[in-house]
């Protein structure tokens, strides 16, 4: 398999480097290994083997490379680049990576990289640079292979025959008028049994899923799955015109990259995150991740503080107290999981919310009664007072409710309110069952055992 | 858009049901709407509503619906028909799909089904069903074009035309010997420049990815990715006879799950949890992950109530102890959702785990004396208690550095011993950061402050 090829081959990496036999490694990074390889070696590797491995490829290497790397390892690289080493290595990307890369890059950059480019490409990256990264036109590639209704399938085949070669991905012929306004597709799998006399137009599909440059990639993503697609045209709205296509590999990655968003935002980490970013960097963004919770982790000290007196004359409350709020937090974090995952994949909408909530919360309901029956037994044991037991049992039952509730509740009004629910969801439920259960628990035990 | 049209079919069936206009609906389910969205809406349904939907599906629309719903849902629908109508929803099915769904029914109705049908079809599903749902046999289809290599380009087109049509996604013909033993592929693309006189032969790549049958799924995703494929073609790896080949439009599928895998994981769901599970069975799936973090919670509370006479004398403690152990759980659940994705996407190897270790032990203590002062300083200015201060940094600054080493050594090795790390990882670091919480914020107050 390929997959234990590419182990081998960082292992080879690995340990010419550390004989220092650079000339072996210089081999090998510079077309030994398949560029999808290098890219993946560069980020598995610590900032110093990274920065090594980067000197030891040669500048016509560089650009393929780049393309399979994530944003943020890619610009460390760009970055140290002067103007001159830019427009050498950007030369040999496809439009829409060069548009990435572009945009990440200082305006006046740009401008000198785009001057350098001959008339025809410089169009053509300028078009995708009108549109965000995250959109079709910023997905889109140029390098589609176009057609007229009114030619026949035979010529079609000539036409074909004229090019050295298609395009990766081509699977479709894009059929346009004479002022490139998209008609419709024809795929070559039609193409290739169709009766040689026939006109385009009689065969061509016009139902065909048309994309609008300015739709966001999210829906591209949702689209290709629904659809499976290995291509599809992306048009100016305004005109119809064609602008270019998109294709399965660009949008693999925003699938993956949307899928992994949820659990990385959940933990306060950042989508292009560089697993192997220096200590300073990681600190930075750690950190401010830490104060939120700090302030999450003071509020609920706050109302401990509250209920000193009653904790002063009774210390199993202290003793039990981390129990009620960690399994409210535990309850809640199941449902915003759920619920976060179910309005990435368009599940929730408003006409099933309410089902939802109500199943939540009688889901948490049974989980309260049969974990509180259980923790009261445990306690009773534990402190020999039946009092105590009673009344944890309670508060873990309320718990369990306003986790059901904030878990169902929280991740949907913050998505209404175009908050991401999966940044600021966790941190928010903690705070709220972490308060409620030390309330309901402190609380009870105030106004029942004293 | 495409996508506010389903939306907007969605709004169309929900109204229907409500005005219980069933000939409306029925119209919709069957044929109106495409069957992804119907799939899609049987997903975004409650129970009652999803088993209404259902029954106003004909029969023969229900095959193409099944094999667009999550395993879990469409095993729903499979496990109340009877032998019969299986056989008859079956036949509508591609092989891959119809084996995905066998291999969940018993086995008494799987003889039943197979029995059923024509001896090429059972043949081909049976050949399927001898490898699990999760390697490359599981996701291959036996919908392949194949040609033979002495053939000339020109023959090839019209064996092509030959065909009414070519199978979805056909963007390479694959080339067999006599004995089916696979040769190479050729791609369309490549196909449609040649010079017609050329031989098969003479044009194909035999450098091509090939896929064993008995490879993981998990690998022919990070193939697919790697190399941006459309279709690979898929051996048994004995003979070297071609099977039939991989999609990527089942690729992504796995590529999705692969994702979305550790979130649901990490909060103890399952991969393919259905949003709109009964509540008895959500109750019970969810009750088992709070006894496992019940067990943790009584284990933190077992290591505060040793401190029992020291949080007698002196409250605060018990106002404060939270804090210690959640920046502790926060800090650890970064790097461990950080190195969890690293080993998923394959970036964590025994040659980089060292650094990574130094790295997040060095960050752990950075921001452990960081946000120790700032505590410090707020604790000593709540309490007027500078000694309290001091013990709540050195606790944070332990915890912290705890959290780090268990964060990064905990998944890496839960994998070594083949225990998923998503699953088990959180319940495990949280239970290290609040024991190594209350006992170095308890221990150090009792040492020092009694």
């Amino acid at each position: 398999m390929r997959e234990q090829e590419t182990q081998q081959h960082f292992q080879a990496v690995t340990e010419s480097l550390e004989s220092g036999s650079t000339m072996q490694t210089r081999y090998l990074l510079n077309g030994a290994l398949p560029a999808q390889d290098v890219a993946r070696l560069l980020e598995s590797s610590p900032p110093k083997e990274r920065n090594l491995l980067w000197e030891l490829i040669e500048q016509k290497n560089e650009g393929e490379i780049l393309q399979y790397l994530s944003e943020e390892v890619s610009a460390q690289f760009l970055r140290k680049m002067d103007t001159e080493e830019l427009v050498a290595v950007t030369e040999q990307l496809e439009s829409d990576d060069l548009a990435d890369i572009l945009q990440n890059l200082p305006e006046t950059v740009v401008t000198e990289v785009l001057s350098s480019m001959t008339a025809q490409n410089r169009q053509r990256v300028e078009a995708l640079l009108n549109y965000p990264e995250d959109s079709a036109g910023g997905l889109m590639n140029t390098d589609t292979i176009t057609v007229r209704p009114n030619i026949t399938v035979d010529i079609a085949f000539r036409f074909l025959r004229r090019h050295d070669s298609l395009p990766d991905m081509t699977d479709n012929l894009l059929v346009v008028s004479r002022s490139d306004r998209f008609l419709g597709t024809l795929p070559l799998t039609k193409l290739l049994v169709a009766d040689p006399n026939m006109s385009i137009r009689e065969i061509m599909d016009t139902e065909t899923t048309i994309i609008n440059a300015s739709a966001p990639a999210d829906e591209v993503a949702q689209l290709f799955e629904k659809l499976d697609l290995v291509s599809a045209p992306v048009i100016e709205e305004s005109t119809g015109k064609l602008l270019g296509r998109i294709t399965i590999d660009d949008v693999v990655d925003v699938i993956r990259d949307q899928a992994e968003h949820s659990m990385l935002s959940m933990a306060g980490l950042d989508d292009d995150e560089d697993t192997f970013a220096p200590i300073l960097q990681t600190s930075k963004r750690r950190a401010v991740w830490l104060g939120i919770n700090l302030i999450t982790a003071f509020i609920a000290s706050y109302v401990i503080g509250l209920f000193q007196t009653t904790i002063d004359q009774i210390v199993a409350l202290a003793i039990l107290m981390p129990i009620v709020a960690s399994m409210g937090g535990i309850a809640g974090s199941q449902v915003l999981t759920l619920v976060i995952r179910g309005i990435a994949v368009g599940h929730i909408s408003s006409s099933n919310t309410r089902w939802l909530l109500n199943r939540e919360i009688v889901v948490g309901l049974i989980n309260g009664v049969v974990w509180a029956f259980i923790v009261a037994v445990l306690t009773s044991f534990w402190f020999d007072d039946i009092r105590i037991a009673y009344i944890i049992a309670l508060a873990l039952i309320i718990n369990l409710f306003f986790a059901a509730l904030a878990g169902t509740l929280l991740p949907i009004t913050l998505k209404y309110f175009g908050i991401d629910p999966a940044l600021a969801g966790s941190v928010i439920l903690t705070t709220i069952t972490d308060v409620i259960g030390f309330l309901a628990f402190l609380g009870l035990a105030s106004a029942f055992l004293l």
